[in-house]
């Protein structure tokens, strides 16, 4: 049996394998599942047990939020519960963005025993709460249940602390608030009328207080810009001082405009140093279980980079994934992900195809991923000297 | 030359490194000699930087002691020494399992100061000694020199610390309370009388103060059960909280009943999701330095391994060692030792063969011990993820 990226031979990711040098990563440790925050951390050199706090600040900072030292952030999910706060549905009939905005405007309003609320809107069902004021903790526990037929429960704080305490608090309250203004909302009314499951609860997750992290620029001597779709990828890249360069239809999704990414990263490399191109659809497929989806998807991706390639001159390229998805489980794995660099002066090696397996004997042989910004940065010639 | 994993071939390990995937351990790091306690613990997930205190505690374990916090355990071999205290033979001349018996019911009698002793006798020459009181350490040194026609030492305080100097002191009188019992006693003077070595001190090594270790079963969601003939491989699990399958006829030596314990663990795995087999008759034939029984002992197992293998679905399989010992050298390196890991998904390589070269170029690297278990568990699915 074959995996999607051998499957999906002849493409230039082979022809760019072939030509530099493979290897395999551990995002994070060997066998440890993780998740895209924590991944692009590591990638990006940044170790996750140092400046990983949470989720939620990276899909602030994504959302445009801009986060102040001490806020507390958490990804929101509209869900649908009945009366007696059975969660009905995560993602309550996948709501429309318009409808999710006019529910966000209002939830916007509401204020807390001096606590600022912030709740901003993304995509579809999916927002971010941040909670700004003093004394607060992001050690309080997810409201999401993470599955239907669930009774909701209270926010709990995680530790012992009178923050931890407070927050919960403060949190619950907001819940209760807003619980009461989605109830009687005319977008609720008109979604019951049409037999639609009503946005009637906020489904917090993912809590975590704005993290201090040295930026990128500063570590790497490089000028860095993110092209992504989702709002995380975004968001770690801000977090890390990154600029952010918008294209249009990069929507994260199997329908992304690829080729206006890659376009944007041509175009960027006149202005910045380093930049990070997310995408997403390989995933979305995976999530999907749809290893034949993710062939196309792979060549989509592979194409679009070759058909550029003549206009790009000195430069590095690294291409690797943030975690592994089989497409057999449909979710992450901690199975080490595949690498190539290409570059002038890269050491090659024996490997002619950019798959999980040839990388394996490839001649970078098996790095962590936070190893793999000081390897670019060495190749980039920006590393400074340890020692004399 | 071949090494006896070479000459073994073809054995059935070689048909499951074609199948699977190999690599090699750094058990506890690379280049670093390590013992089996160390050694099990790193390949077991637990750093023993962080959780090893010494060996006497997996000892007492394995030989069925139920230790308290503060209590510190040695092991122990009865020795010969003439009247001025010079050690003549550190086994005793591997005395029975009868007599000292005997002889450790009479040391179990003694008491010194306020401190409960635990005498237990395990196989032949061995047992364990453990102190049970207020203010213990296990910062004291060895009585047995490791060495024959040297003068035994008193045990010394290893720190300047209170403790220290309180357990040097009074392992110092059981010691010279056993010695006076020994003298006397009728195994010993049977032993005399019929030209044998008389049993007739007590070395102890290994001072180590019960170690706290968070459940195995609590880290990776795998309920565990040990099969194993030595009390040090049962002690090392049953601190990590493993229970253990005992199973007629395992000796821990040439004579075991390999058959038996590969049966017990075909069986086992109906009620416990991990199963560790330990297999020692490898290594006491390397410590003998006898290549050729080496390779006779592997296929013993191979082929115990191979005959209940249609019994066996739905698992993954990880082969490996805890420490190297070459038999051309009879005691325990450094080396790298060989893995394989076989089952569903499990990704391939290109490796045929099982063994410390062929290994060297498989697909999973060069792995450190605690990497092993975080790799298995995400292949089993039971690792938490890191981030969202």
């Amino acid at each position: 049996m074959r995996t999607p990226l051998q499957a999906a031979r002849p493409c230039f990711f082979d022809k760019l394998a072939a030509e530099g040098e493979t290897g395999l990563i551990h995002v994070v440790a060997p066998g440890l599942p993780n998740g895209s925050d924590t991944g692009h951390l590591a990638l990006l050199g940044y170790d996750p047990h140092t400046y990983y706090t949470g989720r939620g600040p990276f899909e602030a900072l994504g959302a445009g939020v801009e986060l102040r030292e001490g806020d507390v952030a958490f990804r929101c999910n509209f869900g649908t519960v009945s009366d007696d706060l059975v969660l009905i549905d995560r993602r309550a009939g996948r709501i429309s963005s318009a409808e999710a905005k006019e529910l966000a405007a209002d939830l916007q309003k509401i204020s807390v025993d001096g606590v600022e609320i912030v709740f901003k809107h993304t995509v579809e069902h999916r927002g971010v709460l941040v909670l700004r004021g003093e004394g607060l903790s992001h050690k309080v526990s997810n409201v999401d249940p993470h599955g239907v037929n669930v009774k909701i429960k209270h926010a709990q704080p995680l530790e012992d602390s009178e923050a931890a305490f407070k927050t919960a608090k403060v949190l619950n309250t907001f819940l209760q608030e807003s619980r009461r203004i989605l109830a009687k909302h005319p977008v609720n009314i008109r979604r019951r009328e049409q037999g639609l499951p009503p946005a009637n609860y906020v489904l917090t997750r993912g809590a975590g207080i704005a993290p201090k992290i040295p930026p990128f620029e500063q570590r790497f001597r490089l000028k860095p810009a993110v092209i992504a779709g989702g709002a995380l990828y975004k968001g770690v890249a801000k977090a890390l001082g990154f600029e952010v360069m918008d294209v249009e239809g990069a929507t994260g999704t199997v329908s992304t405009n690829v080729e206006g990414k890659v376009r944007a990263m041509v175009d960027g490399l006149k202005k910045y140093d380093f930049i990070l191109l997310h995408y997403k659809a390989t995933d979305v497929v995976s999530h999907d279980r749809k290893p034949l989806e993710k062939v196309a998807m792979i060549q989509r991706l592979a194409k679009a980079l070759e058909n550029v390639w003549d206009e790009l001159h000195d430069i590095y390229v690294a291409v690797t994934g943030d975690h592994t998805t089989p497409s057999e489980i449909g979710d992450h794995r901690g199975d080490p992900v595949p690498l190539l660099i290409w570059g002038p002066d890269v050491r090659g090696d024996n490997v002619k195809h950019f798959d999980e397996i040839s990388c394996g004997m490839g001649g970078l042989g098996r790095i962590r991923g936070v190893d793999l910004m000081p390897i670019l940065g060495n190749y980039a010639g920006v590393m400074e000297m340890y020692g004399e």
